[in-house]
């Protein structure tokens, strides 16, 4: 099979074709973009050296046809208009925000303007997501800061022990900003630095992690989340506190847990008392979870890390792609990460 | 008037040290530590150019008397059999735990053993504690995990705008960990990686915090606490997540933290929109705060930034004797930190 | 093919396990070591995340015996005692230092005692060295800066075009220094600072980066070798500078390095103009080159950077055993690194 | 006396505030910039809390006029047109390039264009130099690496121990890349990595450093010089190796070193076997030397630590300013640096 990526000057283009270079089944068709388009791709991302020499095509209807999959990393907002020329027989697997939301009006809260639509929604570790990508042409690729908060959340309100008041404090590399150059970003700023942003409800994450604990719990949820920027460059570790239902006890928190990830190719609950850090998942696809009960506090408190690149949008990307082409779900994406 | 400093090899000697030298009405005494004893402090504080040929001296009764302060940066536990050693008229300014809860319950609980006893608590912002600590000879100098959380969140529960369900995730820089080697501090694992640790209110510094905000709440206040460690050598941000009382507006919030800060000599409110990042306290005495009212969800979330060895442990034990000895509490303590 | 791993709870021992788990020749066997023999490994190598159950055992004869290569990852000095009881027609790769050095007297002088001997260097790059290795039962992997050195020189020694008188400069991420704790390694040391170590002549891979080079030479050379420390966990960078033999220019010189790099697979003459930087090789067994011609210093500047643990340890020893074993050279070694 | 400072919003301009707010005997007036202009100095340097509130102005010869000293901290190619607007009675310090070189044919070469003249150059540690500088109006800063090298050569030249072909490495942390973004200068370029630049004796520090070192030599020295950008915000290392003078010896080399900083108030050589750390000068105006005779290669290898902003350049610029303006020299100047 053959893959195009759209946006491959980028941190999740380039961490596409990383994993698409491993990928056994998918071969590396199109790389385009826009402003780099007739450059070498290894001006680039010189670390992707069997791609070097490759010229940068333009986005385009044209250059993305003739693919059994595309996947678009593009900036927020342009990926409608562009899977609306693509065929409907063509996988369209969307690493942007623009068909992750179901409600209008978050929607237009969130991110202004018309709201583009629903795709199905590739986080395959959600409650019976694995089946509907299965028989999709449409991924929408979750958000990373959603992936990991949904990660670290869901197998409380899947089992009822989760009230509806959450609380999500993440820390993320400064790779989820994107490579457009920005005074605050650059490596002055952030080295030795950790700092909020987006606080009080504002990010436009908030209404997706919504989406996926209401879905999972069946009844609405609340988050208060607060995104904070660490440095280094990939990596997000989600702290999340949520009142605990009446009745939790640590062993039937730990229980839920243990059967929310048994079947899980990607997700490691680690053993008792060993605390998540986003070093044990650098480059691979995988999310480290745990969970603790507070008990002078009443809550539960669960952290989940990710590599916000890989399992937070190129290597989730390729894992619902997989799904979706009927190839086996773990095909081409690490387990093992790089550390130290 | 002269100053002694026990544990002038460590990061919180090394804080002292620095700030003393700046300080134009203390002179730097006796130099002491315990293992490093007969050494040169070049030789562990080779930053601290003025000081690199003293000799270090033994932590002993003696070497500690006849100075008008004695700075205790030990390990936990080791200042009160010493401080019993010293004259009741000599100031003790203590930046170990152990004399810093109220409750010898608490203190049983978090820490073990015998409690010592509760000392006036160096945070001089908390209300009328500054008056306290104008006529004391022993200071508790407050962990810097709970002067991060508390300086973010008095003003709120002063106000009577917080409810009393505190949720408080804090990034916290390595030097906090101290210098004693351990494989999980190395260079090779802590860069690069965000982890959590001590999770689940297990943390010494949860009664601390619970101690704080009760006291300026007037009713008992709970604190879900969860420390994180990130790839800096200096600095903690605490995010805080608070309900919001009834009635609480954005702008009766912003009032209560302009009114809280307007006679506080190192505390800074934030303009709106602009969210603490360490890097603005860097090597500084200060706090960065700012809050902001989550509609969405209901609360409040304060946020503080401070550097953990100036405002979080030297710098606020020097702020606490400057009010001890009667001098001017700003006295050698820097308002502008060192960026980027 | 099985191999064995002892050492398994360090750095190389960490990094050759998480490139064997991608081999598709090599099974992982006994994963051995000293202390933390009776631990899991996941306890030590938390990334790895599909071995995370497995036992250690202890590093012995017996445990060691029955596999096709065995690794050896140890404390330097360690190897020679174990290898010796280990069969002749096992395939033993030591990523330890006891059997790189041909002269025992530079042996003598630089890590003193009795020299153990002298096995084929696992350098393939190195002229002839390939064949070698093709029919040896034995491999001493080289030192991670004399691999990024002799790499960043050997085509222009090669080529004649480089006086004796070499000085490389180069810098260090902080898992070259190992995992043991250390006070000057804590992250609150290291992050933020660049420092000197070893200067003057005295570091241990001066003698073998002056045999490699003499070797490729036919001449004695000089070695004037710095070593630094930089705030990275991974990557090498080596800054080299050369007398430029007369008769010397920029196209003869460039010639020769693509002549040198034109077959080979783990090597990149980045294009004119891009200097390497270690971001470019991070988990990959790649190095990327440069050189140039400063004419106003009538010298050479030769630039290489790897992965000091992937090229410059456990990639460099799978590569060598592939040989060794008959398989493709290139056989599971991954040459797309990990970026941002 | 009072201080203009034109080009505040950048990093010079802001440690140049940060050093002078804690200046006993200069005020801080007119804080200028071009762009930043009607802006306020918090929104771009948040850690200098006294000055947030102020108003940034235009930089113009009207706000800069009716200052005893301006500092001038502007793009290469600014100051000469803004200098010759203000009077010949005003101090000018000239953060920048324009006025370091007096070879007219090595400006050409590097930068291109007129040369506008040559300045007292800002190093008083040169021999002679601290006389020029008490007698002068205005004043060239030196360049951050040209500072670095020099220092730790300048007594090995100075006491005929050394030959004139001058090799230096250096790594220096991002700031001396400035605060407009680039994307090669994210945070998440890098962080994690070390590259190599300006190599070949291309960087515009080159003539500057052979200036410097035929001067102190008497006969031309030639420099090959390459920079590298190490993952810190501050600080530079510099290696310089150089042929030892027949009959140096290990101890007249230390004696040169000694004799040369023996009453120099920001340079320390460190004890024998201690080697510099940019974290030992980290915000301080100190350099830290040591020097070498490496014997096998016949060459001295001299290292020397800064901190870029500080005895970089800001610190620098206020030394001189102080000898300029008949001031004690260390008036206001950091010895004491920030660690970890």
């Amino acid at each position: 099979m053959k893959a195009a990526i759209a946006g491959a000057s980028g941190y999740a283009g380039g961490e596409l074709l990383r994993l698409l270079l491993g990928h056994p089944e998918i071969e590396i068709g199109a790389v385009t973009a826009a402003s780099s388009a007739g450059t070498r791709l290894g001006a680039h991302q010189p670390h992707l050296t069997p791609l070097a020499g490759r010229v940068i095509e333009q986005t385009t209807r044209e250059t993305l046809a003739g693919h059994d999959v595309v996947f678009l990393a593009l900036p927020h907002g342009e990926s409608a208009a562009l899977a609306a020329q693509l065929g409907d027989d063509t996988l369209i697997v969307d690493c942007g925000a623009d068909f992750r939301l179901t409600d209008p009006a978050a929607w237009g809260e969130f991110y202004g303007g018309v709201h583009a639509g629903t795709w199905p929604y590739g986080l395959p570790e959600l409650p019976g997501q694995r089946e509907l990508l299965a028989k999709t042409k449409r991924v929408a690729v979750p958000g990373c800061y959603p992936t990991t908060a949904t990660l670290a959340l869901f197998p409380a309100f899947a089992a009822g022990l989760a009230g509806p008041d959450v609380v999500v404090v993440a820390a993320s590399g400064t790779s989820g900003a994107g490579k457009s150059p920005k005074s605050h970003l650059l490596g002055s700023e952030v080295m030795g630095a950790v700092s909020a942003y987006g606080v009080g409800g504002v990010h436009r994450h908030t209404p997706e992690i919504e989406q996926n604990l209401s879905a999972v719990s069946g009844q609405p949820v609340t988050v208060s989340f607060t995104p904070t920027l660490a440095p280094m460059p990939r990596g997000i570790l989600a702290t999340c506190v949520v009142p605990a239902a009446p009745g939790t006890t640590a062993e039937s928190l730990r229980e839920a847990y243990e059967e929310a990830v048994k079947d899980e190719p990607f997700l490691t609950l680690l053993p008792e008392g060993v605390w998540p850090s986003t070093a044990m998942t650098l480059g691979a696809n995988t999310a480290a979870l745990q969970v603790t009960l507070d008990r002078r506090a009443g809550r539960i408190v669960a952290l989940a890390a990710i590599d916000n690149l890989t399992k937070g949008t190129a290597g989730g990307a390729i894992q619902s792609a997989n799904l979706a082409l009927g190839l086996p779900e773990e095909l081409g994406l690490p387990v093992a990460g790089v550390s130290p």
